[in-house]
């Protein structure tokens, strides 16, 4: 018998019928042999019209965070209830937790609070006694009590952590994709399911595009050493193991390839080059909230150097206008350029860090589609490039048949 | 300054509009110098749309009466967070808890769970650190931390109990009327809204017709002397002070009249007059989950009797099966009479304890009113009889006049 934690997001539960056929997959696991605990997310557009509310009540400013993770807490309690209901109807045994009685015990930080520890204690006793657990994902509570919520990606993060703190066998995150993908699947045909993943190159691909999940759950289930898979819902087709690295792994050089449109490139020209400069510029880009992807500064000649950076278009303006106020104070010279419609191709694997020349293949088999490269940046498990939008996807179907990873048709 | 419990209704809350002016005027006695705990129920429609919700995930049958309180709980808990959003938009400090958060401890029994004991802790703490507290009605927590709901009237019920358990110096309990009236205003234009009404009074009119509170919270409040008052949430008229008998209540022989339609008259002919048949005949109708209200018995005569008693017309079909089925036991020539379109009209007040000729003034209004009387039934406090349907308006008008209810117009 395994204990197997999984988890179904908002789409799975988005409905009576959703969650019934939800309920039945939870019950046939548990049927196989299985002990289960399932994590649920919100219904579908619940957690919309609960902010939707919010804001109607509060049309002077933002409502206070503690009472947003009261409200928003009610959606997945809805969810828990309404499944192990169902579950029931079908002949099932089953009981809810919310995250406070689940014992997710989390800081203080309202609307994005941190999982501190758990103590799984009912949770082990309802599945002793036969019962699925269906647990309410993204929220839990802090030592005194107080609702929180873990933010964005919080339901996945739920099920990994319980994964980790019942010493789960599995925890299987259920979604609308079937798994990671050496490419995206609508840009490149021959793009092939990845069967097996390390944490670190989930993690190059999340931040690279591939929007499977965030990266604080891969990031969390690397630090304590938890398994999951990501499989689709909808059907009953092995999904992406991710893993901690093992030897064999690193006998493929390249995992997948990673798109990210709607990049903007800013180029800051003619900058002195002298102590300080950088902290200024990344300093009010900080400021004025803007994540910072690629950073490539030039080298210097005549003690001035050109300092470009990469961000989400959207940001944009509010970069703009950041760096216009500290413009005049770094030098006389010194000129803003800005470029948007650009967008980057990234390929992972950790088989870089033994393998010469990925920088080359890649670099070539773009030149090869004709595919001009206007930025590149590197790191021990990840070459990227900025290309032209309009290039992307060329390039992508590109780079990834140089790497091989176009699958046997 | 006064600590007091306020209480709003479904509709009251049944949108962010409404939710706004109810923060309004909960802040508005705040500034007037008040420690406010209010409890808010859900806002109207949500919880038919939670058990809607219910059934269509369970077709098979009834869903687990503990997954239906965490269902249901949501309901309430939305309401907390946003109507405290609202307060604090309107410039105020407000903090949410559910009933598990502020110390409400219930029994096991889900769905209609009764109140243990209140550990207001949290709610002082937090009325001291000049927030109003936004409390969630119908809501407990077992000991082992189970939600729990508390059945119909519930925040009314949770108003009260908390009043009590932190000695409030009022509980006010908002609805749509304006307060207990001597009579049906639709019915008797002349009645008049009543200052004061004693625990006893109340629940005499509550359990004759007069729907504005559930009998329960009204024993709960005498039970442990809590004062409360029902009034409007639509104006600032002062309403109806329920509390404990004081002498001066005496004076009023009648403190109202109350009216019960859609009630059904069973009669029993020629009931052999020995020991253990009005158990027979009580067993199966309770058997049957049917309610009975007035009974009466005629003196044996010949060693027959006849038995009438009255039930709400909705249950009639359920009492005839019940009774047909033991008709044939209790004797031959027993035979079974029902007539329905009829009402019940009851006069209530403490005074008839010490005032005779009640009974009287009430039976010759009734007849110079031209109303025949069907049935009559008495207690220490209230005097009931039964009409015909279509003589109940003029009934009660001439009664309400005979005692000298009418306002002065």
């Amino acid at each position: 018998m395994s204990l197997i934690v999984q988890k179904y997001g908002g789409t799975s539960v988005g409905n009576p019928e959703r969650i019934r056929n939800c309920a039945r997959r939870i019950l046939e696991t548990q049927r196989a042999g299985h002990k289960v605990v399932a994590v649920v997310s919100a219904m579908s557009g619940v957690t919309d019209s609960l902010i939707k509310l919010a804001r109607e009540v509060s049309p002077g400013g933002e409502p206070a965070e503690r009472e947003m993770d009261v409200l928003l807490a009610t959606g997945e309690q809805t969810t828990i209830a309404l499944t192990a209901m169902a579950i029931q109807d079908l002949g099932g045994k089953a009981v809810s937790l919310t995250g406070a009685q689940a014992g997710i015990s989390t800081d203080r930080v309202h609307t994005k609070a941190r999982i501190r520890n758990i103590t799984p204690d009912a949770v082990h006793r309802m599945l002793d006694e036969g019962n699925i657990v269906m647990l309410a994902g993204f929220q839990g509570a802090t030592d005194s009590g107080e609702i929180t919520t873990l933010g964005r990606g919080g339901s996945d993060l739920t099920a990994i952590a319980m994964a980790g703190a019942i010493k789960a066998d599995l925890c299987q995150i259920f979604t609308d994709v079937d798994g990671v993908y050496t490419c995206d699947p609508r840009v490149v045909k021959a793009a092939a399911k990845i069967p097996e993943i390390s944490y670190d190159e989930m993690l190059e691909m999340a931040s690279s595009g591939s929007k499977v999940m965030q990266s604080r759950s891969v990031e969390f289930a690397k630090k304590f050493g938890v398994r999951f898979e990501v499989r689709s819902s909808l059907n009953n087709n092995p999904g992406t193991l991710v893993k901690e690295e093992t030897p064999g792994m690193e006998s493929v050089v390249v995992r997948g390839v990673s798109l990210e449109r709607n990049q903007a490139k800013v180029t800051i020209d003619d900058v002195p080059d002298r102590p300080g400069i950088s902290a200024v510029i990344f300093g009010a880009i900080a400021q004025a909230n803007v994540v910072v992807d690629m950073i490539v500064q030039n080298v210097a000649f005549d003690g001035e150097t050109d300092i470009s950076f990469t961000i989400a278009a959207a940001d944009l303006p509010k970069a703009e206008t950041a760096l216009r106020a500290i413009l005049p104070a770094l030098g006389e010279k010194v000129t803003l350029r800005t470029e948007s419609g650009i967008a980057k191709l990234s390929v992972v694997g950790i088989g870089m860090r033994s393998h010469s020349g990925v920088a080359a293949t890649m670099f070539r088999a773009l030149a090869d589609a004709n595919a001009n490269i206007l930025m590149i940046s590197t790191s021990e498990i990840k070459t990227a490039v900025i290309v032209r939008e309009e290039e992307i996807e060329k390039a992508a179907r590109a780079v990834h048949t140089a790497f091989g990873l176009d699958a046997a048709a």
